[in-house]
């Protein structure tokens, strides 16, 4: 029994998104054909290498053309140029989608360029590593994650169902939600916490009292934890934040206000608001687990134990 | 032959790193006998129950006497009273050190009911996880993460290298630092960056929009890290913060710095400052991996890969 969703899948811009999704397809067999296409020669070069597409076309026209799917995976800022780069030569009941992390911004970018018969149903796969490039993506980055499909008022319901096989058949959990409340969820479970992480970072970064070495070795205590999610790939997260600015600074807003509050406690030494403050974050970290988006096991700061399942050390800029 | 460096060690509080100490002692023979007090008999209870120490004591006095190396292992803001309480019992020649985070104020308050004869020997084992509790010590917790011992001046170098070889032989990597300096370089690489995790998981909690549960299911996008930090301990981390007041505030204010300049650059769309900052936090990110305290394995945002060394689902609270 085949088990084929598109007969021909194209996916623009080979980073690790594109290329776990490479991966997931062809692990489950779910397209008979999968065409790829970066910006830049060298990822083109590096994916012809180690086999990322069936096809690596010279011209996002070319790989789009006669695609059942074509998956934008570009950062947020090049959606827009790309869709109108295969505007011309997209098939008539065709479905674009993309994988980017703010959906307001897409669909405004992307849906003037979509042909009358051609599906536009956007996506955001919520799984990711710190790694970026053509060399980063595996088969299993999407199992038991969450993809949010996005569709706009009035997107053809056979279309939505047919993309949301396809990410189930690559191993994620589906959830339908509006643009803009898609935006804000994004903004406090991932865009507010990169931000604040990649400030903390930074921070360390400059204290010209405490060395490099220090900060580097001394990292388990608590700031491993945000260099992880520092080390996320620079490009899309710039273009996030510039296209998600509304809901991220308001969530930011909020941030700052809770730690002045909590820093006003430490000055004047209010214990009590501080254990309280404390607690009520512990419940939550429960839910967590109970929810399955985390193991309860002790590994936190511990370099050593866990991780394992595959090693990468590639560090490639995405296309 | 022998690996024993104290013949009779006592451990003062029953929580995580006590009861890690217990279990590292006992892998590698460190100690002939281990007694231990918690101030809760629920506490003592469970100890005796799951045979947590060679001997758990009634009161504080009784642990402590005769022992070559009492260990105060309680939250910061208790340190003084438990010096005070087992002052008139320690042994001539018997090291008295600590595992609090904060040392400056732990000096302050452990240093005058030492009697003469008796070294002080400050320590802090950076390692833990968010449980606590009698059952959430594990042999394995400090094998190498960092151990810094605090000396004040003057104090016998014998018995800070002694202390030293123990915590060699439970698994760590010792460094000696003064205390100030110990007390920013933790303000830096811990306490601030847990109250900034302790904020955001609060800012997602209070949010009316998006529902806790919206919140819980899409954390793997680099909330979930947050989370993980904001479930420590809340006695022990409100202590940290009231006892390293200065450094913690002066880090914090830093931040708000930092925090501001990156949202007037979302705000006003100052797209090569955003991309210029988080190239730079990126290179930090290969400094720690490089340094060996975590591995680049991607298992980043995935539940079901990596952790596994052993799992606990106790969340018993400290003593």
């Amino acid at each position: 029994m085949s088990k084929v969703i598109y007969d021909r899948v194209a996916l623009i811009g080979l980073g690790l998104i594109a290329g776990s999704m490479y991966h997931a397809i062809k692990r489950a067999g779910l397209a008979r054909e999968v065409t790829g296409f970066a910006r830049s020669g060298e990822t083109r070069d590096i994916a012809r290498e180690i086999g990322l597409c069936d096809r690596v076309c010279d011209s996002v026209a070319e790989a789009a053309e006669g695609a059942d799917l074509v998956v934008l995976c570009v950062p947020i800022g090049a959606m827009g140029q790309v869709a109108q780069d295969i505007s011309g030569v997209l098939k008539p009941g065709a479905t674009v989608t993309d994988v980017g992390s703010v959906k307001g911004a897409v669909i405004e970018a992307v849906s003037p360029h979509i042909p009358k018969g051609v599906h536009f149903v956007p996506g955001h796969p919520m799984a990711g590593t710190e790694h970026s490039g053509p060399r980063s993506g595996f088969a299993e980055l999407f199992d038991n994650r969450w993809c949010l499909l996005v569709p706009v008022e009035g997107t053809d319901q056979a279309a939505v169902d047919r993309l949301e096989s396809l990410w189930k058949a690559m191993g994620a959990n589906v959830e339908v939600m509006e643009p803009d409340h898609h935006d804000l969820v994004c903004a406090v479970t991932s865009h507010a916490p990169h931000l604040i992480a990649y400030t903390m970072v930074g921070v360390a970064d400059d204290l010209r009292r405490v060395t490099d070495n220090e900060v580097i070795k001394f990292s388990a205590a608590g700031f491993r934890d945000f260099t992880r999610i520092a080390a996320s790939d620079p490009t899309m997260w710039r273009d996030v934040f510039l296209s998600n600015k509304e809901a991220t600074l308001e969530i930011l807003g909020r941030f700052t206000e809770e730690l002045f509050s909590l820093q006003r406690a430490i000055r004047t030494g209010d214990g009590d608001l501080l254990f309280d403050y404390f607690t009520r974050t512990r419940a939550i970290r429960r839910g967590i687990i109970d929810a399955g988006q985390d193991t309860d096991a002790p590994n936190f700061g511990r370099g050593g134990s866990g991780a394992g399942d595959r090693a990468s050390d590639d560090r490639a800029s995405d296309d």
